[in-house]
C-alpha cells in the first residue's frame, strides 16, 4: 500500500516512531487519510489536572486538520489548550492463531498528536463542522436545517493540525502458520466482522408522507468502515 | 435499566461525577458490565513524557477487575504505574435530526479509572489472561494450546480495579421531535449500525480436513456488539 509520493510523510517524532510492533507502523499520508475515511468515532486522550481523561467523540478532518466537538473536552480544554492525543481505531476481525499466545486483533488505527485550537471565527467554524457533519452523515448537511447564528455560537469547535500522526494497521492471518504449533491440527484463520448500515428507524413524529431521502436510504447495507480500494 | 440493589453503585469521584450530558449517566454496576460484555477492545489513555497517550488494546474483565495487555503501554508502564483512563465504546448509530445541531451518535460507553497494577503471580496472571481471551474470543482459552510457562512470562497483563467508573449511554430518536423545526417536514430518525461476525477465513495453511469448531462457527451471523437483554 503506498500513497501519493509527492505528499509529505507523517512525521518521526519521538512519540509517534513505532517502539513497539515495528511492522505494523505505516508512514503515509495516504493510510492516514484511509483511516480517518474509515472510522466514526474518535477518543480523545487530554490531561485534566495532572490524570489523562479518554473521551469518545464524533470528528471530521479536511486535508490539514482534524476537528472535533469542542463540548466534548469542555471541562479540560477551556482555558490554554495542552497537547491531545486523538486515536481512532477500527476493528476489522479476531485472530484465531494455534496458540492462545499468537492470538491478535485485526484493526486499522492512526494516532493523531496536536495541541487544539479553539476555532472561533464563524466562516472556518461553519467550514470545519460541515467537514465534521460530512463525515459522519454525508449529505445531512445540506438536507437539514444549518446551524443558526446563534448554534454557531454556542457550539465549541476544536481543531489539530494533522502534521505528527502515526498508523498501524494488522491485517490477514495468524503468526504461527509456519510454527511447530501448525502440526496440531487446529483450527487457525480470521473471524472478521461486517458492520453495515441497517434499515432507518424513522422517528416516531414524523408524518405518514416524509419520504427517507436518496442519501439515508443508499447507505443502507453499505460498509460502517470501508476499506480502500486496494 | 437497573442492576442488583445490593452490588455498590460506582463511585461517584469527582472526576466520574457527570458534569455534561448529565443525563446520559448511568451510576451502576450493572451497567458498567453490560457495557464492558458488549465492547471489543478498549481505548488505554496514559501519560507519556507529560503528554497524553491513548492506544487501542483488546481487554478482559472479572467481577474486580479490568486486564489489558501490558504490552500495549510498554513504553509508559514500565515502572512506576501512574493514573490510566480506560474507555470502552460502542457505537450503535447516527442520530440524524432535523437540524445539524441536534445530530448526535447513539453509543455506549465506559470510563475507567485506575492505577494499572502488573500482574507477576503466574497463577493470576494465567487467570487474568484467560479473561482476556474469553472476553474476546470464548471458547479458544480450552481449544488452543494455552500458555506455555515461558510464553506466560514474556507477557505483561496489567490489572485496574473496577472501582471508579462512569457509564454512558444514549439511545433512540434525536431530540428536536418537539421542537418547531419538526414543522420542516424533514426526515429524522435513527441510522443504525448492525455487527455481526461474517464467515471466518481459514488460515492457508491448514489441513483440507480441518474442522471449524463450534464454538467459533456459532458465533458467525451473531452481533459482534451485543445489547443486553431488555
Amino acid at each position: 500500500m503506498t500513497g501519493d509520493p509527492a505528499a509529505p510523510p507523517l512525521s518521526a517524532t519521538e512519540r509517534t516512531r513505532h517502539r513497539r510492533l515495528r511492522e505494523q507502523g505505516r508512514a503515509d499520508r495516504a493510510e492516514l487519510f484511509a483511516v480517518l475515511r474509515a472510522g466514526l468515532v474518535a477518543h480523545l486522550g487530554v490531561l485534566v489536572d495532572g490524570a489523562p481523561m479518554v473521551v469518545p467523540t464524533g470528528y471530521g478532518y479536511d486535508e490539514e486538520h482534524l476537528y472535533l466537538h469542542g463540548s466534548v473536552a469542555s471541562q479540560s480544554l477551556a482555558g490554554d489548550e495542552p497537547l491531545a492525543c486523538v486515536t481512532v481505531t477500527v476493528v476489522d476481525g479476531l485472530v484465531l492463531a494455534r496458540s492462545v499466545f499468537e492470538h491478535a486483533i485485526n484493526y486499522r488505527s492512526a494516532m493523531i498528536y496536536g495541541t487544539p485550537r479553539a476555532v472561533t471565527d464563524p466562516e472556518q467554524k461553519r467550514r470545519g463542522l460541515r467537514c465534521l457533519s460530512e463525515h459522519l452523515a454525508p449529505g445531512q448537511w445540506d438536507y437539514a436545517r444549518q446551524p443558526s447564528r446563534k448554534e454557531l455560537a454556542a457550539t465549541k469547535l476544536l481543531a489539530l493540525t494533522l502534521d505528527e500522526a502515526s498508523v498501524k494497521i494488522r491485517t490477514g492471518a495468524p503468526d504461527d502458520g509456519d510454527s511447530p504449533d501448525a502440526r496440531l491440527g487446529l483450527w487457525a484463520g480470521e473471524l472478521p466482522i461486517a458492520a453495515v448500515w441497517a434499515e432507518p428507524v424513522p422517528d416516531t413524529g414524523l408524518d405518514a408522507d416524509t419520504r427517507l431521502p436518496g442519501h439515508i436510504a443508499g447507505r443502507v447495507g453499505e460498509p460502517v468502515y470501508p476499506r480502500p480500494a486496494s
